[in-house]
């Protein structure tokens, strides 16, 4: 299945490697591939450049964002909860329609300290905002609640006993997330909440996330829902 | 030890029932008693009105806000969100200063539609308005993320195999926390956050909370935090 990642940060980068090596054709989209391809800099992660990373996994294609949308049969969205909506307006709404976006971005804002609060939350969400904006698109919100090594490979941690959630209003898009989540990495726990305003109780998640990373030492941790 | 609690409903009503069954002499704080024995209301959860409850357990005592603060040498904050505050100031300062409260509230805010939002959140927390009202109290942010049945018998789900957190700026009162958590109800994983900011994170978990009762159809679950 051809599967294209809006986003070139170390989310986008994690996904497509795995993707990729699964055998399926993934393209990374940005806005302007060429700078993309050119920065020595290190993103504001620390990570480094693009470029480097793309050396090392040359059957991933780096294209625009519209020929990343055009191309994809499946989209992830790994954009900063800045990036999102201006790079998703070059996604096109036209490439966009119709087509299943997993929203793996969170709304963090670094504007007013650290830990980083959320630009957007408690009676609105940053997936409901890009439902709003690209009506016809079928967004479910997924993976935005831990970190992407994880992401890719539950398995990593207790052997995959932990859980991942599903927001969305187009139930056959969740069901068919719910299969692509198990089936290329393995998710066991998958909880659907609900339609796309349950977006905001995992972006809400964030902020405990942050601060238990902070009290654990270590980003390899996750939630499970026990019941 | 005498422990009491500043709020009369179901998160109170259990929190006594259990401290009581175990021996303490517990108190329970309300505005007016008189009126609180005497109604013959539900409460907002459609819970028996208060009189009901007492008739079954004869051993806590109702006594004002400022009674109970100023008897209790552990003391339980189980107001509403909106209550939460007022009815501290009604506990009094002098009689809170020193102690221990253990804050189990969440700032719930009924008036934006169901599930509730929250009426404080992201950039502050419950917990940190009463730290910040009550400077001289040793405000410890806990049990807030659970439903009340669960609080004082977590053994009742998983074998206890699920988490808490304690969140406040005073570590030696964390620490009496979590030692009374552990001894009063069982509590094996208890997670300390950090100062009292972090409560941003444990209050903001009632979103997804809310999402899960819906999607699971029982509020007996939990989270554990799987590292």
């Amino acid at each position: 299945m051809k599967i294209s990642i809006l986003g070139t940060g170390m989310v986008g980068r994690t996904l497509a490697a795995k993707l990729s090596s699964l055998g399926h054709p993934v393209a990374i989209g940005t806005r302007d591939p060429k700078a993309t391809l050119a920065s020595n800099d290190k993103d504001a992660m620390g990570n480094p450049p693009y470029r480097v990373w793309a050396e090392q996994h040359p059957s991933v294609k780096l294209v625009t964002f519209a020929e990343a949308a055009a191309q994809g049969e499946v989209l992830f969205h790994v954009l900063s909860g800045q990036g999102a909506i201006p790079g998703l307006r070059l996604a096109g709404a036209e490439n966009l329609a119709g087509k299943i976006l997993m929203d793996v971005s969170n709304p963090l804002d670094f504007s007013k300290g650290m830990p980083p609060s959320l630009a957007v939350c408690n009676t609105d969400s940053l997936g409901e905002t890009i439902q709003r904006e690209f009506p016809k698109t079928r967004v479910v919100k997924t993976l935005n609640t831990l970190s992407a090594p994880l992401m890719v490979d539950p398995h990593k941690l207790a052997g995959g006993e932990h859980t991942i959630f599903v927001s969305g209003n187009d139930a056959q898009a969740k069901t068919q997330v719910t299969g692509y989540l198990r089936e290329w990495f393995g998710w066991k726990d998958i909880v659907d909440l609900g339609d796309i305003t349950t977006a905001r109780g995992t972006e809400m998640l964030l902020p405990i996330w942050l601060r238990l990373w902070g009290a654990l030492g270590t980003p390899v941790f996750n939630l499970r829902v026990v019941r």
